[in-house]
């Protein structure tokens, strides 16, 4: 091959390439949502932001994982019946359909299995699942809604949660600027959240942020370098399978919107974004970043905002004389 | 004049006075908000969703006058920080700009001076108002929204609480089949509902039960004819004038939409609008309606459900690292 017929396939493999480099980014973009089922996301939309499967009438999935809010309450740890001081962060649910599995320990496999635990959960919503079942059963709009979506009537709980599910697959954020950015427009991004994206790959951050969620997708120890210091007693899967290199190993969390879901970590022990870095920089990579790669990584992770959610807030079917009535101060 | 000339005056005159005998009813249709200046309404709605208007970050306008629940809470009364159990009923905020004067007692003369209440109240949201505005304050996606409604960046309580009521203003809920009705539209009401607003004006509930909101337009006492028995303390505008005449003296609640207002009364001691109306009657008109009488007043009274407000449930701007931070536990 002569010299120039050389440089020419080469550029036309550069060419080529171009493409498949993009696809090795450890970072993939969020996409729209599809194969919605509309009439169950249309049920869980409006069971979601119902606080009459709380015991309480008063909490609903919307008050720990506001959407107003980036799907968090933006407290270090939430609020449950009786103004019960929750035990963990609450986690964002904007693109939670990407997460291997849910709960900071990732007691349930997937988001159906999740919705039926803060139902019950005597320190959350404290509502006895046969009772929430008996509440939406007396509803007459809601069995309306069921009919037309699984053909009868009939409430069970894994409707009920398929429905409250199906709607949170609907909750993804697409759009980023740093999306925009992975799909070609290279004016979507600052030089220096560019820079900051350079240095979250190099310093190994994406080891476990990676994906489309920017994490959710394995599981770590918190304090992999260094021992994360805590009064919070939580212990992650060591809870679920008592092995002791399990304990401080917690799901890793999404970063999409992160920079609307503070407070940071498990125990929401971080408020700012600054210092979330900085911390997991010296946990978990034994790295002390400089102020000005700290402005770096935090610009990056800004651009992780998406397009959230837009929709109407949705109008909840009215109670019957029969529905039974909430108990927010009795035993 | 001949008869036939006679016969053909008076047709005209009736159907030129088909209009006139439309304005006599006791109850006016609801208008669709005109007026507005979006760009505050914007910022109040925000702020009405805003949980960091309250001590906790938790508690917001919506969490007791829900505008998926009718704009209220659906409990005989509300839960305020640290779980208190509030004084009385939450009114709806649904139509509330048509109210004379705001609160049970009227102690709040328009929809500004309710909004700066509920704030600082301890048994509410118990955020001093100086820290309220300090934490607006902070976050910069609400100063470029002052900016952009007042021309400049000022974060006082007075804009706060126009915001809030500009946005308030905006909830109103026209186009009930009542109000079709009441337009022309013959088919919009069942025979029941049209004997049930008959048996509603003949009653005498049209007495304090009228205007656009079917009630908020004046005071009066509750256990007219009757005293009503209830363990709730409150006591009406007694409390603000110490006049013994004013002693259970509350605003006429508006009925607009009250199917999705339960529980009624302002001690929420009444679960259905069967038992209300029986109350009422009891109470008001020394009156005990038939069972079929009552069928047909409420059929009238869930005419009155008209289109909620739609709007997407509204994103809030993020806090900022200097944004000062809520105690939901802490004295």
């Amino acid at each position: 091959m002569q010299p120039l017929a050389t440089l020419k396939a080469l550029a036309a493999a550069v060419a080529l390439s171009a493409p498949l480099a993009q696809a090795v980014e450890p970072i993939a973009p969020i996409e729209p949502p599809t194969g919605v089922n509309s009439a169950k996301a249309a049920i869980g939309k409006q069971l979601f932001f119902d606080p009459r499967l709380s015991k309480s009438g008063f909490l609903s999935c919307n008050s720990c994982h506001n959407l107003s809010m980036g799907g968090s309450d933006n407290l270090p740890s939430s609020i449950g019946h009786g103004w019960q001081q929750g035990p963990i962060n609450s986690p964002t649910v904007l693109n939670a359909r990407y997460n291997v599995a849910q709960f900071w320990d990732g007691r349930a496999g997937d988001l159906q299995e999740q919705a039926a635990g803060p139902i019950a959960n005597p320190k959350e919503m404290a509502m006895p699942h046969d009772l929430a079942l008996e509440v939406i059963a007396s509803i007459p709009g809601y069995l309306e809604a069921f009919a037309a979506a699984y053909g009868d009537e009939a409430v069970t709980l894994e409707r009920v949660t398929e429905t409250i599910a199906e709607f949170e697959r609907t909750l993804v954020t697409p759009g980023a600027p740093f999306d925009r950015w992975l799909q070609g427009d290279e004016a979507a991004l600052s030089d220096d959240e560019k820079a900051g994206y350079a240095l979250f790959k190099d310093s190994g951050c994406t080891a476990c942020h990676n994906g489309p969620a920017v994490g959710g997708g394995m599981f770590q120890k918190m304090g992999l370098v260094r021992p994360y210091e805590t009064d919070n007693p939580a212990q992650g899967r060591y809870a679920l399978t008592g092995k002791e290199s399990d304990r401080m190993v917690f799901k890793v969390p999404t970063l999409r919107n992160v920079e609307l879901t503070y407070p940071y970590f498990h125990d929401g022990g971080a408020e700012t974004l600054d210092e979330a870095v900085r911390v997991m920089g010296r946990l978990q990579l034994g790295r002390e970043f400089s102020d000005s790669e700290v402005a770096q990584l935090v610009a990056f992770l800004k651009s992780l905002t998406g397009e959230l959610p837009q929709f109407a807030l949705p109008v909840l079917p009215p109670s019957a004389p029969d529905t039974p009535r909430p108990n927010p101060y009795g035993p």
